[in-house]
């Protein structure tokens, strides 16, 4: 099972993708998409989406996974999120790929086993499930890993489990799904 | 010069499209795109870009012409207006349009000369300008519509005036374009 996770910005889109047999998990690729400086907004949003295109066209993954979006500091900051996690799922929905989304709490509740928990133990956490040798960083690619993992910890629908630790409290599939 | 003006919207999308000869405007086409009532959001986002480019291809506009957004409800309506927008402005992209964005404001004051006008005049003036026998219906046509008159009404980055009365006061070129 193969999982693509994407935590989208307009400045800076964090993207991870995983392979897991059930109980261990393996990081495929992981990085960020930052638009060229000074680009106009709508190239920006290509930049997104163009790389992320690729990139699912060259890793084939089963499944893409994003966070839930409830907050943002302002209208300002949900209106700009906003225009980047539209083309981001696009580009999931283009390649065929179900999408599934999980709630902020759910995702660190499944990867670090506290709903409330800091950035610094997610990327923690992320960095010890797989393996690595540092925490992942910046913050949007530990965040995309996250989401990743949640996906793999979670029940499916059909009520299996993908792998691992903590089933999801909620999880909307693909096909309920609604941001 | 024709323009193609887009009121994007995650329910509905209103488009217009606009011929000019610098004096005298006519309407080329206008609708709306909604999905599939039940569709998932992600397939909601892919029905919005697809139609678009599929219109921008066909009637192959000069320039595409949207609203800029400061404001919203709340920051659920901006998230969701952000995702609609963002899959608008990458299809405008996608076809190698350049993309400006007009202040409603700007706008309003462009087609009915007065900066506060109701949404029930800016129908009936688009009505006026186009020589339509109605004023176009929903709201999302009269709006997609009055964003292209305003762009033909105003003043380019190079100074000259594509048409028409009222010059803009602020024009954001796709250049310099941001949200």
């Amino acid at each position: 099972m193969r999982i693509f996770g994407i935590d989208p910005g307009s400045h800076r889109t964090g993207y991870g993708c995983i392979d897991s047999d059930g109980s261990r998990h393996r990081l495929v690729v992981c990085g960020t998409i930052a638009a060229p400086a000074g680009a106009a907004f709508p190239d920006r949003l290509a930049a997104i989406h163009d790389r992320l295109q690729a990139l699912l066209a060259r890793h084939r993954p089963d499944c893409v996974a994003v966070e839930d979006v409830f907050h943002a500091r302002n209208v300002r900051s949900a209106l700009m999120l906003g225009h980047a996690r539209g083309v981001a799922l696009l580009a999931a929905t283009e390649a065929g790929l179900p999408v599934v989304a999980y709630s902020p709490a759910v995702i660190k509740q499944a990867v670090v086993g506290y709903g409330r928990a800091e950035k610094r133990q997610v990327q923690q956490m992320v960095r010890l499930l797989l393996g690595l040798d540092a925490p992942p960083s910046p913050h949007d690619v530990a965040d995309a890993l996250a989401v990743a993992i949640c996906h793999l910890h979670s029940r499916l629908p059909d009520g299996t489990t993908l792998g691992g630790r903590v089933p999801a409290r909620r999880v909307r599939s693909w096909r309920q799904y609604r941001p």
